[in-house]
This record gives structure tokens, sequence and C-alpha cells, in this order.
């Protein structure tokens, strides 16, 4: 484990590792922002960032703005590569399938079987990773963007008990019905969609044990919002379910970092009320 | 002139523009970032942010995370592209010359004298253009990193009653003195030093006829502190003039934008209190 980049931030510092992740069987890269609290030397609970198509670690630590607001709350946050990379792992010239299109699930289908497991990587090995290496209390929330808000709200609703709290902005939350999703889950899963429940919101909202509440914010200008983002569809499965749901549409947004920038404050501070 | 990306922003809206520039016989391109305040109409200040060698207007509107504050101090904010580019413009393979590489000043050597007049895009062409056609006050600032920090100092000091107030983050203050400015101003403007005298801050410090206090930030962990930026060359100047200068050493900085971003809110709500 190396850290390869390391630059002082809004009072705290922000960091970049590289790792062998072994569920991954490729080098990995992830952001760390340690608030001075951390710096410190004291425990700090630990908010993961997953991020969206195409993006690597830099997107979310150089354009999100959050390290501000995670040394105000004391947070650390954690923002790993969105998917396996590297000569050997299996590619696809789409930018929505294969190499920064991991979609944070287990691949069964070839070539992707071997290295896409980011499933795995995101809910098991990388918390444990930072638990061993980092001044972390065991207080850990999720959150993400797009394809990441995806990534973070399955992994909190198939891991009761693991997170205090979990948001997103402009997530795919019902990637079985919309074509960025379909075409996805098609590749690494395969034709039969019964396996495709398991990473997708929509679905899993219907037998979920644990009934942590829902933040997500939706820009209405969205340029991805009718096509492959239809927030009626998770706000129709919270109310089927008895989910709580806060979905704040907000006027003139769209998908881009500009909107993540504007409203990771209030994020973090939803995920800072809950891990204190 | 045509617009080619808009996203709200913090309650704004960021933009970006281009233009066929007169002073620089191409086509240029700023971002400007609108408050909430503009956006209803009314009229508000302007600052100008220059940025740094090899950057775009994207840098700075992507990772400097300075929407928050303007919209909060009710501030335009304009940001041009560091050079002229383009196809028939002179350029050189490093990194430090030619194609965003700018230095802010008028080139009179050749290659470089059709295209690169950057002082009076920055100074004339590009403020005429924002006043004719944004709900501007005339009351204006200017800020900017490294070789536009350089750019800021230097334009402020030449135009006296321009501005209200002028900073800079880890500016070149003396490129007389320093390997980045000889290289740029011996190809910009020949060999004769006397000529590279009202570009270099230092020296115009010695007959600046207004008096317009310097902020200036410097992170003492910065990769370019002892041989490109010297800022003790400042504080000297500074002194042997009676010019006022307010140089924050920010303890453990780099030169990277999470420097700039740490510190903004603190530059721009300078700029706001002599805008007002």
């Amino acid at each position: 484990m190396e850290r390869i980049e390391r630059h002082a931030s809004h009072g705290g510092v922000q960091e970049v590792w590289k790792h062998a992740s072994s569920a991954l069987q490729c080098e990995m890269r992830f952001g760390i922002y340690l608030p001075e609290a951390a710096a410190r030397g004291e425990k700090c609970p630990v908010v993961y960032w997953l991020s969206g198509l195409t993006c690597t670690e830099q997107n979310f630590i150089g354009k999100s703005g959050a390290q501000r607001y995670a040394n105000e709350h004391g947070l650390i946050v954690v923002s790993p590569d969105t998917s396996p990379r590297g000569e050997g792992v299996a590619d696809d010239p789409a930018y929505d399938l294969g190499q920064g299109a991991g979609f944070y699930l287990n691949a069964t289908q070839q070539p992707w079987a071997k290295h896409f497991r980011m499933y795995d990587y995101v809910a098991d090995e990388l918390p444990a990773l930072i638990e061993a290496r980092f001044p972390v209390t065991e207080a850990r929330s999720i959150f993400g963007h797009s394809m990441g808000g995806h990534g973070a709200l399955t992994i909190a609703l198939r891991n009761p008990g693991r997170y205090r709290s979990v948001s997103a902005f402009a997530p795919i939350v019902a990637p079985s019905q919309v074509p960025w999703g379909e075409k996805a889950l098609t590749a690494y899963l395969g034709d039969d969609r019964a396996a495709w429940k398991h990473y997708d919101t929509v679905e899993l909202l219907k037998d979920a044990t644990e009934r942590l509440p829902l933040l997500v914010d939706q820009g209405d200008s969205d340029e991805f919002l009718d096509r492959e983002l239809k927030p009626e569809l998770l706000r129709a499965a919270c109310e089927a379910a008895g989910h709580r749901l806060q979905l704040n549409v907000r006027a003139g947004y769209d998908h881009s970092y500009y909107f993540i920038a504007s409203f990771i404050g209030e994020h973090l501070a939803y995920h800072a009320k809950a891990l204190r």
C-alpha cells in the first residue's frame, strides 16, 4: 500500500493511495480526506463516496468541494476508483461498459468475472483496509453519484446494520428498467433477470429488512433524468414499501459536479448527524 | 459571442463563453459565474481571476469552489483562458512557453507578437466585453494564481484606479529573477531587460502611483517556492516602497487547487468588502 498524493486541504489532508486489491485482482486507487481531527490522531467516522460512469478517484477529490465540510464535521471521506483498471483487465470501447463502468456489482459472465467485483471491494475489502490503516471509528455512511448513487443505495440496502446513513445524487435507481442498466447487467450478470434484482434499488426496497431512510438530490435539468434516472420509480417503490425517502428536486441543476458541489455540504451534514 | 456551457451552481449559474478576440486574433473562451442576484437582473461587481501555467478557463471553474462564496457575496467572477490558442497560434513543446503560458503581457518578439497580447486582452478587451454584455457595475477587482497571480498584480499596479482590490495565490512576483520568468520574458520581449520591468511586480512597486494594498497567500510546502516564487522579494519590495502587503504563509499547503480552494473564500470576502 503506497501513498501517491498528499495535499493540505481546508485544514486537513487530501491523500491518494494505491494498493493491490484481492477482490479485483488488480492495482486500485482511492482518495482519502483526513480532517484536522484525524491528523491530530483522533478517531473519526468514515463516509464512503462512490463516483459515476467514467470517473476515477480524481473527479470527486478535485471537484466536489467536500473537504471543507468534512473538516467542519470531523469526517473522513474515502472515494475509490469506479472499477478495476489496467492492461490485463477486460474493457469495452463504450464509456458505459468495462473500465470506468463497474456498476458496483460482482460479475458472473465472461470476460468480466475475474476482475469486475466492485461490490465485494466496496462492501468488504476497502472498509477492512481503511479500518486497519487509518484512525477511524466503526461508524460508516455511504453516498454516491449516478452509477455511484446506485452503488451506495444497493450496498446499504443489502447490508443492514453496516451503515448509519445513505444518500445519493442523481442515482440510477432501477437499472433493470433503463438503458445504462440493461446493457451493463446483461453483460456482467447474463440474461437471467432474477440475478439483476440483487443490484436494483427499486427491487431491493421490496424486501429490505432495515428501513434506513434515503436522502436523494436530483436536478430537474439533468440530461439523463427521463431516460436513465427516473426518480419517480424510487418514489413509488418507497411508498409501496413504507420506506422513508427525502427526495430533493433541485430546479435548474444538471448531472455535473457543479450540482454535486452545490449540495454536498447538506449531504455531509446529514451523514455527520447520523454518525455522531 | 456564443455561450457553450451553462450549469446551475450554488444558487447562481456558471457559464462558459467563446468569442473572437481582436487583441489576440483568435477565438477565446472565458468562464463567468453569475450569482443569484445577477440572474435576477441586479447589477453586480466583477472579480477577474487569472489562472496559472497550463490552465484553461476550466481549472478554476471546476476546482476552486469559488461559486459558493461568489453567490454569498453577490459577485460575478470572470475567468479567462490563460493564452491565445489554436492551430494558427505560435507554440512551443515546453509547458512554460507558448499556448497555456501567455504571462499576461504583450509580446514584441517573433513568432509571438501577433497573438500573445494577454495584457491588452485582460486589461481592456475582456472588461469592455463583460461590461457591454452582462449585468455588471463598474466596480472591478482582480486576483490570480502563480503566473496568474503575476498577471493580477502587474495589471493592477499598471492601471491605477481601475481595480478596487487585488490579491494573489502563490504569485510569480519577480519574473526577471526566476527561471520561469527569464525564459518567458526573453522569448516574448527579447534580451533588453528594461522592457521586462513593465511586467515585474517587484520592479513596478518602486514607482507605483496608487498604493493599493496587496493580499497574498503562499503555501510553505509549495514545490515552486524557492525557485520560482520567492515571496521574500515581494516583502522586501513592499517594505522599501512603503506599500501595504498582507502575506499569509500557510503551513503545509502546496501549489495546487487544493490550496486555492482552501482560502478562496477569504480572498472573495476581501474583494467583496472592497467592492461594496
